[in-house]
């Protein structure tokens, strides 16, 4: 039961490098708990959020994985909306340093001066790092193999407090202290001083829920570690596996490698995109995965995934 | 009669800074005699080209009227398709210089490197300019007054030759180069050293067509001059008229003051874009113009005019 708290993905993007009619270049809209987190942001992105209705002013960090153009052209000008709508909240963006330069330069020759503030948080592509935590959610870093410096991030909802059998505490006389200490995990004391057993009065709360975004990386083993056992993981699949040397050559995955990925790595569901122009229908995409990993969806522009 | 050579506008987006659901920012196609010219070209041209069924690669000159975002944030992931898809033929970019600057450290810092050679000519926003001519097009700057240097442009065709009385024309003995210099307005002789009257042998041909295209701006009785007569005329209309004191804060333009400019100039059409998020319907911008200069249309998404 986590009726509480969503945990919910928005594919806004599932092209690779150039635009189709009707395919976008990369950009997703994570919501943990409120928490609306934006991974990559291709060009059009700002539109592709008045397309699905959900709201960029809600967005407080923005995750980019590498700096090719399908994954950030997008950035620039959701930066210049959020500043002509009013925005005041702080947004950090988490991407290689570069990004800064290039955005502080485009600033700069368009007299833009944001009406908020805006931070950087410089990611690593060689080591996994926490860069991102509050009280409910935490964000790493993954190391991604592609031409360029290039991460994915792995979301984790922080472990829930244990659930207090209510019908058991209202026939004891409890504070509000000791309460905490339950839900925590510990043993606690009744208001007579006599010691609750923490087993006897709470369960075991639900599993916390994860996400990985990988994108865009060739095939790489050493993934999995990464990823373990998540409920829902997003690899990019460019190429079908007639097209495995084109995928080597440029670090991009096939379908299928993307599928061996996820059932090595036990997730729970993959989802798949950044689609080459060059293949109108998706259908084999999705039949080439599930020969691998049968509980494949495509991440198609609109589709929502909830946990 | 101009049946041989295409003249022809195409609207690519007709919002201001912030995109609406259904409105793009700033780019039009302008096809005068198979060439293709691109002016401006705000976040999700490239998309644009793809949905209205128009060849990106056909383009070989690209105008930037400004650096504010809305004019130009789409040219980066333009560039790289353009790029992807293989491109070989020079393209030329006309922008003010730190276009270049921006454009080159996007490309820095995506390990990009164009498969096709890329020349900027850079404008100036005080003077008239001629910035670009071949043997049958030219194109001037035109000053307009933002917060930014920003030009306009104007498009125009060169005088055509002189149409011959073919009629006539089959009952005398003339050289190919006598006929050239009758085209040219000269008079000729024939075979046999008989004067030919250019009078009595050729027609006028059709007046030269004229596009101007004036975005962004604040009204300025100036810029009448630059723009006289023109047989089609863009003029940003970013306000209705009862925001006229924002327009004038803004640097930016009303629908009447747009209709004020034609009606002035003497144009033949006008027509009015650029249009601000916060209005909905267009149809009061339409009528408020019309009030000045019957002549107007709407530059909305997929449109084209014709001269």
């Amino acid at each position: 039961m986590h009726s509480s708290q969503p945990f919910e993905l928005l594919i806004l993007g599932s092209s690779a490098a150039t635009p189709t009619a009707n395919r976008n270049p990369t950009a997703q809209l994570l919501n943990i708990a409120e928490r609306f987190f934006l991974i990559d942001c291709g060009e059009g992105t700002q539109m592709q959020f008045r397309k699905y209705k959900a709201r960029f002013q809600n967005v407080n960090h923005i995750f980019i994985s590498h700096l090719h153009g399908d994954h950030f052209y997008g950035l620039p000008g959701l930066l210049g909306s959020m500043h002509l709508l009013g925005r005041k909240n702080p947004l950090t963006i988490y991407a290689p340093k570069e990004l800064k330069e290039i955005i502080e330069l485009t600033h700069k020759h368009s007299d833009t001066f944001l009406s908020y503030p805006m931070h950087f948080v410089f990611t690593q592509h060689k080591i996994n790092q926490l860069i991102f935590e509050d009280d409910k959610v935490e964000v790493y870093s993954i190391p991604l193999k592609h031409r360029v410096p290039t991460t994915g991030f792995l979301f984790k909802e922080k472990p829930l407090p244990r659930n207090i059998d209510k019908y058991k505490l209202e026939k004891l006389k409890v504070s509000f202290a000791e309460i905490h200490k339950l839900k925590q995990g510990f043993d606690a004391e009744d208001n007579y001083g006599n010691i609750i057993k923490n087993e006897d009065l709470t369960n075991d709360p639900p599993k916390p829920r994860s996400y990985a975004f990988c994108s865009d990386t060739k095939f790489f083993i050493e993934l999995i570690e990464d990823i373990k056992s998540v409920d829902l993981l997003y690899h990019e699949s460019t190429f079908l596996e007639d097209k495995k040397d084109r995928a080597k050559e440029t670090y991009h995955s096939t379908a299928c490698q993307a599928a061996e990925i996820a059932k090595q790595a036990m997730v729970n569901q993959l989802i798949i995109g950044h689609f080459s122009a060059r293949y109108g229908s998706l259908d084999d995409f999705l039949a080439e995965a599930k020969t691998i990993f049968p509980n494949t969806e495509l991440a198609t522009e609109g589709s929502t995934f909830k946990i």
